[in-house]
């Protein structure tokens, strides 16, 4: 499954440069992952609701083409890798009016991510902790 | 007593127009009280341990001067009234190289506060939850 | 007219009072104001690309009811004072599962702004550099 | 070269964790970044003044324990790289408590940067353009 993710640029996003602050990619990223998610059928505030969060534990961004303020954005979102205990979300980001299908993605990235438990901050497995979820990642899987 | 936070202007915190997003002086003013607070004896964090949070609840705050990138704010912060169950904080802001004495500050404003129970949000007096920090901000005040 | 702008809560919004930290509702409020403008039929980076600038000069904010990650806001924005140098803008915040017949809103705002040569920062009549905008406004005002 | 920057955590970096949401990390590297440039005798905000911009092409960063309101920062920051046209930032982050001879850094990451002309966003060679800050660089560069 790969989810596309539309975003208005804000005009708090940008800097004196003009053109998107390089470290709101990173909210972008989330807010894809956040309707990625969604459409999966595991909302990840049901998730941290069961005392389970999944925090970001490496990130990996290279910057093309820069976005400004009257720009929209669009996320392409894909789990790129799935193990019992990581998770790893690649992210490819279009302007609206671009060729996703000529056109390099202005910005890519990808996210790992572990499961933790809410209150410890112990490292729980995916595969035990939340076993629809592990599923749901595995079948959504788009391998490289 | 009054205050004062030296915040270096972070390449972050401008936007498209070349100067700090309005936004952002909020986050100074917060950054501000937290140096308020510890100059007083009552960290804030120490609060949040015990249960209790300070939440905002109004803010006002009016914008001159501009400031940019390469610029050193100092937040001048005092208490400007005390009830049992609000206390409002006052914020004049100035750059490094102003004359507090005869220039205006370039943004000033306030916020005001109660208390509230962390686990609940429900109201708590400051003067029965906190009668110490109560009686500081009393001894505090600077009435205008 | 008033404009209704939906808002998606983002986990980066959050603070760890588990809410939307105070300072991003003005944020939300930005996006709110050039969702107006877009239906009023003057995008505001088409005034920047005219060398004209609105920056934010006064700002009031009411905290009610808080909002969280996994909520979905609607910001109402119209215009509530036009005068040939300034634009007051209100808000009133809802969660889209309120009422905003019988509910109170959560947030509630008004920023008030001016225009400025985007070179110089000197102060412009709107009335006199933007007449169309101006005619607009004042069509669009909503007195209170 | 090696430049330490203690960075306070800001209330308004945390998220419903409760820590420091991981994109902020890239406005501290930033921050420790400008703290770099000033003890090297090239303040970035000269630069952007000439004309030149050095934005971040490709950043990636590694998360270990986490930090919180309440916690100091410090960020160990050093020229990884330095090319004609490449200029490679790495980045180690303690708490003030932590001890950097015997602790792991909780946050460490790099930033890769390009020079631009302001105007144009067109690449510039580091080394013709600012051939004093290339060589600056060149005796700052600590080879991993």
């Amino acid at each position: 499954m790969k989810s596309a993710t539309e975003i208005v640029v804000r005009y708090a996003e940008t800097d004196k440069m003009g053109i998107v602050y390089h470290a709101n990619y990173l909210i972008w990223f989330e807010v894809a992952r956040t309707e990625f998610l969604n459409k999966l059928g595991f909302p990840y505030e049901k998730l941290e609701e069961k005392g389970i969060m999944s925090p970001v534990i490496k990130v990996d961004i290279d910057y093309g083409k820069s976005f400004t303020y009257g720009d929209t954005a669009v996320v392409y979102t894909y789990i790129s890798k799935n193990t019992p205990v990581r998770t790893e979300y690649s992210y490819e980001v279009y302007e609206i009016h671009d060729n996703p299908e000529t056109d390099k993605p202005r910005v890519s990235g990808k996210t790992l991510h572990c499961l933790v438990d809410a209150t410890t901050f112990k490292p729980l497995s995916i595969k035990r902790s939340a076993p629809e979820l592990y599923q749901a990642y595995e079948e959504a899987l788009i391998k490289e």
